[in-house]
């Protein structure tokens, strides 16, 4: 972690201590500029952009992690408090700038950066006001790591996931939104907290919008292997519609009620956000309901739209989307989440 | 992490779905009481207790984690939101209540709680509000843990942890305060900063009290097994008294300067206490400097004071001091240190 | 790793130095007894125990590892093998004897331990001398860890689970055989390798006898949630009976080709077992297919009879077995496995 | 693990599933050359090199793990056997042959490849039959990864890794030999194990041959910071030099002792080189006895050899010798070792 920002002088009249300490052993040549190490950027350094950093550290992800924040105090404040736990994990370059070269040549941009709704704002112009401040953000990523994976948290995710394709000007298959994989998880928690079994166990989907639309795709939940729905029709245990509408609210309202009790949500999203990096990065090729480029899917057509579908994520970012199957009745609510998104982009003139 | 507090129902009419979905074999036999699982408690989620508790349930440390505070919205809103993540994580039951039943058991329990300088706020009142605090919290645990470690965080941890001792009526390799743990861990990244080495291959102590009168061991200084200081004057290179005194100071204002940047400390306090936990949890028989019964240590006498000196954790508490050599003006340092707490000790009548 | 069969002594005449490097805090009182410790023992130290050993220390699962051999050479050569790694790992105490009574106090015991195949012998007469060796393991495990979990690994496995069941007297849920957990790992590789995604992504069971007559549950197959079989029908893809008969054939085949290249299986087995002592030892409440007394599931009856179905596992070893759906071929394939075991069975004359 | 060495088929008429069940999605650019994966190359798949590859694997430090061996049987068995704990690890992509253009593209190649002794055979006929099948595997790995560091561990390894950095003509700090790391660890355990702490904090060097003139600096023993030799001197406790020797001589013979007992040695050495590749491949900056260029250390001249030095190992390799001080009679030590190793390599006529 050796970096500017640090002011720590052990050696007497600036001596560099470091080269007294180690000798250089003959015959050693500079590293060669083709070995890169792996870096990733997180813009925004609120609860949620801390949350994900730290989380990313703990897990030993990347050699170089850089902050970038429009609040210069915070940022330092964040970065020492980070870097402080040196002694206690691997080794991670922490640097933090106001200035985005600190990013530059980042595998992996996150952007958590987003307005604070006024009191009494309309929702369509706090989103002009996100806009305007993705102005300021995509261009300068792109230009300082221009073969990066751009992966958007800010909300309204969706949105901005589009928003940030089109200011980068990069293929599809390099934006990708957070999306649906929080609500899939507190989907997947609700669904093992209620069988005792491990959350890990439980395969099951919630895509579309990250908002009020969303879909659960009821057909798809299977715990350890075994399909939840077409099991309890064979048990003869009926289920009604309510009950199933019910727990997808619960997913809907998680977030609202985390907010309303602690004021924010953080620890989730930044394990969440964690695990969509470590599958880009590490080239995991894991499946995960992430917000992509849907158009041509499911019949959704009307303009280019990102939604949450399960993506597979590796190092080039969306590698593809799983034919997964849609009832009917779930392939018009993905449509309407569809509309409930381009609309808003329509009245945003982007 | 089937939990009272989880309100899901997959089930029409209360029907339990794990009975459905999992059928037990013949010859079952319920569990023996004496199969334990390990358990560690937070007391208080604030900033501090959050990233101690997050760090923990990363770490995969235990089998269950029990949250408590006196405000229960931001109590549930925190388990909530740690609660979300079970997908991304191994699973730990996690638990939080206001009322100290929920430690039930506990093989460890950290006490961040503390209350808040009110403006104009002596040192000495506030401290007074902090024991009163803590009479309500020290023999709750007991009563619910009587075989518990406890790890005090609240500060000022030295008095605190003295405070705790007594409250408790534990053994005193029982009862341990973080202590100089984290102005260690500082004092090591700022070594290794500046080295361009791994801050985990240095070994550097503060000792004495959590706090100004702190007692930085210069000569315990070694880089991958090497003394700083004999090093330099082999080398010949001259240190200035003032320089060493110079990084000591920015170590003891490293907290300082995160709390005026970011308004709290959290990151390294964390990843600190986590790394405690895990000395003590699985056995480690690790050696860090924290805040112990220091009577009859390097002459410090006058009473009983808890302090930090390098000591060697594991499942039973504190296993021993090290034996570490000390200047006789690094003695003299410690004896104040030593004084420093006693007098507040004194002052608060205890 | 202080124990007894290791011979460094640093301190001149017998002094132990640990006595005077540390020194105790006053008012220190001894451990509690009620202060235990997690441990593992592993019967048999082949290629298989010491995969298996070696791959539950590098997770750090335990505090303690208990080897156990006829062979005190070997024996004490992988023990010393293990404990010189010491630097590189968190601290598990490492123990080696030839007398069961180092196994004391387990949590879990695993049985690796088999006889080898003499040329000419029939299968029979291998179990019959697997059986005699078992008699002399089982009661011994049993006598120093009356509360412990059995987990039979030694072939065949699912006879041997048994044996061991009847031999212990213990509940069925705290007996339980690898089973066809490895089969099915090698069946998901399989899927995986072929639709390039990550093995941990695909859910597929092989159920039944770990060995010819094994079951491959083709309808459970579902890769990131989308069940396979029925996605391919509705994209109209046919697919040949022939065709899923070669893959579960691969299967089969695996640990055959395996051992004809390289002479035994290893790797794979020691990850596996590792990770099914993971579920049992950290209570994860994950879903595996391992051996379990089976009568009354699917029809099985005609004796008590162990086979492979996925069974949630946790700290008390088996918790229940997941009500999976099988066609009627798959009951009929599974009565078929059961016969088959039950038949050795009678024929041993246990 | 989509790989060429596996027969798996699911698609009837060789249909790629891949294609169906995963869609692109639209405005998808194919991944840039620039993003390149993490490569660890493992040549020898004995008992070392084995150990040595599935450490690496299980600590999941690369994107890809290569293994080539002259016997296509023994290599493709232990590829089988690692890609079947697919299901239990993250993704990582193994390939093997006994070609070397599967190591293409490397950061780091581990040559464990070594030639067994005949009955009678003289230990320098050994070692020019070694030097024989490393001019056959260093031209090559130099060939297909011109930009990697190679890392040593055959014996004699201070010998191998000379004539590995003459074949290779990579400048001297990317060429490194285990040397004593491993002989480090013993120590280092030998010594915790009688204080009963943890190993990990036992700082303590063996450097010099990887052999029977080692040389053990007794002045860098610090256990938890505090230097062991100057702590007993003060204690007044006496130390004769046998004592030292006989653990010195303790650590030599560890190797033969475990040889003599099991045949071989395997799991130290694994996570020994394991723990050298993590700090190479993240660039950790931490120091390790390691065998480096030491011409001109300590005054040893005479020529250029190898041998082992507390060294800095970062993604470059060696990035420095730590300056650590040495008493004369461990610097003439030093020396011996130096002329025995250049003895032989004399005698080898290179």
């Amino acid at each position: 972690m050796h970096n500017s920002t640090s002011s720590s002088s052990l050696g007497p009249g600036g001596l560099d201590l470091s080269q007294v300490f180690f000798k250089s052993i003959s015959n050693t040549h500079p590293p060669s500029p083709t070995k890169r190490h792996t870096k990733i950027s997180v813009i925004g350094v609120g609860n949620v952009g801390m949350a994900i950093a730290q989380t990313i550290l703990t897990q030993d992800l990347v050699d170089e992690l850089a902050l970038v924040d429009a609040k210069p105090d915070k940022l330092r404040g964040e970065m020492l408090d980070l870097q402080h736990a040196a002694a206690f994990l691997p080794r991670t370059k922490i640097v933090a700038s106001v200035d985005y070269s600190v990013t530059s040549g980042s595998d992996l941009c996150i952007v958590t950066a987003g307005a604070r709704q006024n009191p009494g704002e309309s929702r369509l112009n706090l989103l002009q006001r996100n806009l305007t401040m993705y102005k300021g953000i995509v261009p300068e990523l792109v230009k300082y790591s221009p073969e990066c994976i751009l992966l958007i948290v800010s909300n309204p995710v969706d949105v901005l996931t589009y928003v940030a394709w089109k200011l980068s000007g990069f293929p599809a298959n390099r934006v990708i939104g957070s999306g649906t994989n929080l609500d899939s998880s507190r989907f997947r928690f609700l669904i093992a907290d209620h069988l005792d079994v491990n959350a890990q166990d439980v395969q099951a989907y919630i895509v579309g919008e990250h908002g009020d639309s969303s879909v659960a795709l009821w057909s798809s939940i299977s715990v350890g292997g075994v399909p939840v729905l077409s099991f309890l029709e064979r048990q003869q245990i009926a289920f009604e519609k309510e009950t199933l509408e019910k727990i997808h609210k619960q997913v809907v309202e998680s977030a609202y009620e985390v907010i309303s009790l602690k004021g924010y949500t953080s620890w989730a999203i930044g394990y969440s956000v964690a695990n969509l990096a470590r599958s880009i990065i590490r080239d995991q090729r894991r499946i995960h309901p992430v917000s992509v480029l849907a158009k041509g899917f499911y019949g959704i057509d009307g303009g280019d739209v990102f939604l949450s579908l399960p993506a597979q994520l590796g190092r080039s970012g969306v590698l593809g989307v799983t034919n997964v199957h849609l009832t009917d009745e779930e392939i018009q609510q993905l449509r309407n989440s569809a509309k409930t998104i381009l609309d808003v982009q329509n009245q945003l003139g982007i």
